[in-house]
Formats: structure tokens, sequence, C-alpha cells
């Protein structure tokens, strides 16, 4: 049976995860359960939609996500499932499957209404137990996504914000911020060409392709495990020595 | 087989949860390991014996659940396994179990005596390792708690504080905090009824249905996942917002 | 299928764990994959040196651990796959697996030099992903480590402080710091014997059998659950009260 994947803002403090878990194991006992990330911030769905969009690929065919961020649970937003590519996806319309179908296209994406693939008692606060994790299972199990609902042409989709040419180069931004301070800008790695240098307000990277190329502490950009051009500082945070924040402008500059 | 759940209080930042997973593995190698929660303060028997009896219900029957929190660790206190409705617990006998039998009686609890289901050496420091994860993964392969020792006729029994009954409603009062910053009250499902308004000191929360009926930042209580009346504010932190704590009289007043 | 345990700094605040898990499961997905622990402080090898060693017998014969903390990722480090008593070790060539196989020798080691065996692509920068994570699996699917690469002779290893006898007893160190706030040293249960006392600095620490045996409050020495003698206070945080530090010099005192 395919694995079944959590991405959630629900953190590890609380027992919502692990009841998750109890409703999936009820409903697909052979179905592992991974978990890919529970410490989304509160609510960020446009870090969700980031993340599981930047670790789809590293799981096999079939896997099917699970994906919980959803600040407008109990509201009349819709509850999505969607096929993309060789996965299904899970969540709330809201955008937070939206970055994964738009690269992975075509999309097929359904509304979750058919009551009777539900828990029995639909709380309005907790989907994640009632909506995601049961659907989830029956699709590991085997249901088609198409018996889930009608389709759904108009899903809620996220815009990224798109680099721009510049006189010398490309205007960017930083997306996120990674745990070892490193940031993640929308520059694809097909820009990174030697000679390239990125610069955020004063701070200049120079392109390298390792840490080891730099001194100690020495500030470098490189192509990250996710393909996107990162901003660091070797061996030290850069996020926090050199206050960089998401939406910062990152400018890359082509034989400077 | 059916899966085995783990209940600590034994946190993220150090081995002892994935070495109770190593034991596990080695009686029971087919048992899926779910994780409930391993981020109960250290020693909280009651809120992990509030948490336990709030999630049951979402796990399959059969399930084995292994719980340690465990304050008492190395003293005589005893070791017990219990059958409580379709479900095994292990623990220790300080209550934490407790909450879920008194639910889901008739219970039959049996002192965990048997050397020979232990790890062969039992440290006085560390029973989720060498009693409480070999006694579940025991059970989750078939052993039956009856061949673990006697029965138990006096466990030790936790007691919550119960809502009184008061000149225009109730009184109750806030039992736990969740991640979100809402707090639980001991107030049931039952007696949210419309009209209803709960109060903590000078702060008044009108019972809605929905987040989405209170404007943001505006006080609320509605009924949470786990059947309880919760307070809360819309989109904000109300335990942070307005100072409330575990134990704080929760008055609601019927038609107000 | 023997399970596959994952031990990294990676924390719980991004992907990374995740996809590693989502590698694993493409590979072998029978392979049950247990956390160990991820929260080692970032580069901290010895540390993860000490606990993997710690916790190694826990797990059944067979189990592969996947263990990355790796502040060389993108080197020329090489990376280990080390054959150890009953199991298999994968990681860094930094003295991560040492502790381990100095213990459970006769050990074999062999570099992971055969690129089929990796990810299509490599990166410079998450050889969790791409190194480590596909080869845990192979492993634990039957792979021989023999044909990974050449045996390595000279692999990097820890050399962790001795104690040293004195006059009137022995002189060892604060080897790690557990959740607890008890500080576990390299003075091994073998000499622990009764009328034994610890030093650190002015804080007496008597040897006990168990936490209960002193007062609320109060010091005392005694052997933790991996065998070594451990610093505590009898219900608080010894190491934030008295100021112990990794390093601290330890006097066990015989007959004082």
């Amino acid at each position: 049976m395919p694995p079944i994947v959590l991405l959630t803002d629900f953190g590890s403090l609380d027992t919502y995860v692990g009841v998750m878990k109890g409703v999936i194991a009820g409903i697909a006992p052979e179905a592992p359960i991974l978990d890919l990330l529970h410490e989304i911030p509160l609510g960020d769905v446009r870090l969700g939609a980031l993340l599981l969009d930047a670790s789809l690929d590293a799981f096999p065919p079939g896997s099917v996500f699970c994906c919980v961020v959803d600040p407008g649970v109990g509201t009349s937003r819709r509850a999505l499932a969607a096929r993309v590519g060789p996965y299904t996806l899970v969540g709330p319309d809201n955008g937070l499957l939206s970055l994964a179908w738009a690269r992975l296209t075509p999309a097929r994406v359904f509304e979750i209404a058919e009551r009777r693939y539900l828990r029995e008692r639909v709380s309005r606060t907790f989907h994640g137990r009632d909506v995601f994790a049961p659907v989830a299972a029956r699709i590991a199990g085997g249901l088609e996504i198409e018996a889930l609902g009608p389709r759904v042409e108009d899903p809620v989709e996220l815009r990224l914000p798109e680099p721009r040419p510049e006189a010398g180069g490309w205007r960017g931004e930083i997306l996120r911020i990674d745990r070892f301070g490193n940031a993640i800008t929308n520059l694809d790695a097909a820009l990174a060409r030697p000679g390239v240098r990125l610069r955020v307000a004063e701070h200049a990277f120079p392109l390298r392709e390792t840490y080891g190329e730099a001194s100690p502490g020495e500030p470098l950009a490189l192509v990250g495990s996710s393909d996107r051009i990162e901003l660091a500082l070797n061996g030290e945070n850069a996020v926090r020595r050199l206050g960089l924040r998401i939406g910062d402008a990152v400018l890359l500059e082509i034989d400077p």
C-alpha cells in the first residue's frame, strides 16, 4: 500500500497529529504513515505550499499527501483531492496544494463532498481528523478521487513572486528561511552561472559550488537541495547575522 | 497486528522514545508504532490522562497504548495493564490511565509483575524501555493481560473537578490549554445551548458554532474537537492575550 | 525487513527528515522507519556518536542505522557503511559511527563509492537524501556493504576522555547532559560501589540506587540507563541548579 505523507501546522505539542494517525490506522492499517513536517508556522499556507512542492519528488509514485494548513477550517472553503503527476494530494482549497499542481501539470482536482468517506461526525474545528485523514486513508486503500465529488475548475491558486530581468541581471526575492539560517530565493538553479554574484542590500554573495569554497563566516550563494539559489554564510546563520527577511529583494548580477 | 501508540513526557530532545521503538521493533516487528504525543510537560500525569482519554476513540479497536508519564519510576509504584473498551493501556499506577477507564467501563486492570515479559535487566530509571515497551509489544503480539500478574482492585484514580450548578448556570474550570492558545474547560458539549455565554473573570465569551461567526480578535466559546466547551479568540491566542490559566473558574450563564 | 533507524541533527523545523523517509519508502517500502533522534545540536558529532553507541543495543539485530551529523557535507570527507556486531551503520566519516564500532568490535568499514546505489543526482548539500538514505534502504533490502566500495582501514575515530585513577579514587568528566538536567559522566557502572561519593567542584553527590533514596532537591549520583554514573538532583534540574557543564571534572571518591 502506498505511504500516506503528513504535512501540517499542528506542531508537536498537542495530540492533533497523533489522532490523525489513529484515524488513518483504522481505515488503512497497512499504509505506512510518514511525517513530512508538522512545524509549519500556524496558518502559513504559502510556506506549506512551497515545502510540499519542494519535497514531493523525493516520495515514491502513488504516495498520498495529507496536507493540513487550514486557517479557514469551519468556513465554507472547499476540501480538495488532486491527482498531480504520480501523486494524490488532499487538503483545503486555500492554495496549499497549488504550487505542486502548477509544476506537475496536468492536474485533476476534485471537491471532497461525499459525506460517506468522512468521519461519521465532522467537527467544525478539526478537519485533519474528520475529513483529510479519512479521505487520504481511503485513497491509499484504492478509492478513486473522482468518487469524492465534483471536479473543481477554479481552485484557489497561489502565485509566487516571479524573478524579473533587470539591467545586468535579475531581481528576485527571499522566499523562505531554513533551519540552518540560509535564505532560499525564487531564483532558479538555471541562473547560477560562473561569475554570477548575488546581492541583498549592501551584502554581496559570490556564487560558489560548495560551502567549502568560502572561508568561515564568509557570505556565499549556492544552488540548494531544492534547485533554487540560496544565500548563506559558511558555518554561520546568515539570516540572523545579516538580518535577512522573507520578501527581501535579491539582485543577481551577471559578470559584475 | 494492532498498532502500538506511544504517549510520553520524554520530549524529542533525547533518545528515550527512539529506544522504546527499538525495543518494540525487536519483540513485535510487524506492529505499526504510532506517536500520539511526547511533549507532555515533565511529570504532568493529569494532562497525560486528559489527552489519553480525549484521543483514544480515534484509534482502531485493538490498539495498545504505551503510556509513560512516570515521576515515580524506581519507587514501589505498580506498573499496570488495563483492558478498557476495545483498547489495552499500559502504564504506571499513578492515575495516568484512569480517566480513560473511568469513561469506558467496565475496565479490567492487572499488575505487571511477571519478570519474564520485561527486558532482561530492568533499570530503576527507564521503565519505558524496560517494562512498558516490552509489555506493550507482547500484548500487540497476542499476550493476554491476565498473564502479566494479579488483578488490581484499587488502582490510583484521578478525579477531575466536576462542574457545579449555580444560580443561572454552571461553574466549571479550565482543564488545559492547547497549542493554539485555546482554553479547554470541563464543561460538556451538552451544556452548549443557544444563548449561552461563558465568562472568566471580566471576560465574556458568547457561544458560537464556528470561529467565522466572531470578528477577528473577538472572544468566543465553542464546542471543541473533544466535545468540551473551549474558550478562544478568533485568530488569536486567547490564553496569552487574556491571561487565562489552568484552574481558572469558568461560569456558564444561561439566557443572560 | 529490518528497521531503518534515523539519527540526525536536522531537527523538526524543516522537511529534511521527511524527505529522507520519502527516499527510503521509494527503495525499501516494507522497511519500518524508526526515528531515534533528530535533535542533536547542529554539527555535534561527538554527542551523536555517544547517543548512537548508548542506544544501539535496544534495537533488533539487522537494524540499519542511517546517521547524519555531517558538518563536512560537500567536502571530500568519505561516506561510510560499517558492519558493527549485528547492526549496519551508515554515515559520514567523521567519527559519528566510531564509538559504536570501538565497543562492538570487530567492525568492518567500507567506503560508499559506487554511484549506482545513490540518488541519481547527488547534491553537494544534502547527502542525507542523496547518499545515506538510499544506501540504508538498499542495505535493508539485502545489499551487502562490501558492494558499496573499498574497505576503509583508517576511518576517523573519536576518542572519549578516559577516566584516570587518582589517589583515593578516579577522575572522570561530564560527557553529556540529558533533557532532565542530569549530567552523564564517563565513569562506568562498574565503579559504582557502596560508599562511593562523586564530586564536581564543591558539590558532593552520594551514590544512591534510586532517586527515592534522596530527599527532594538533594544531590545524588546513580547508575543511569546507559550504564554510566550520572549526577542528579532528586526532582530538579541538576545541570541548571548547580551550573554543571560538559567537560567538567568529576571526582569519584572511594570510602571517603
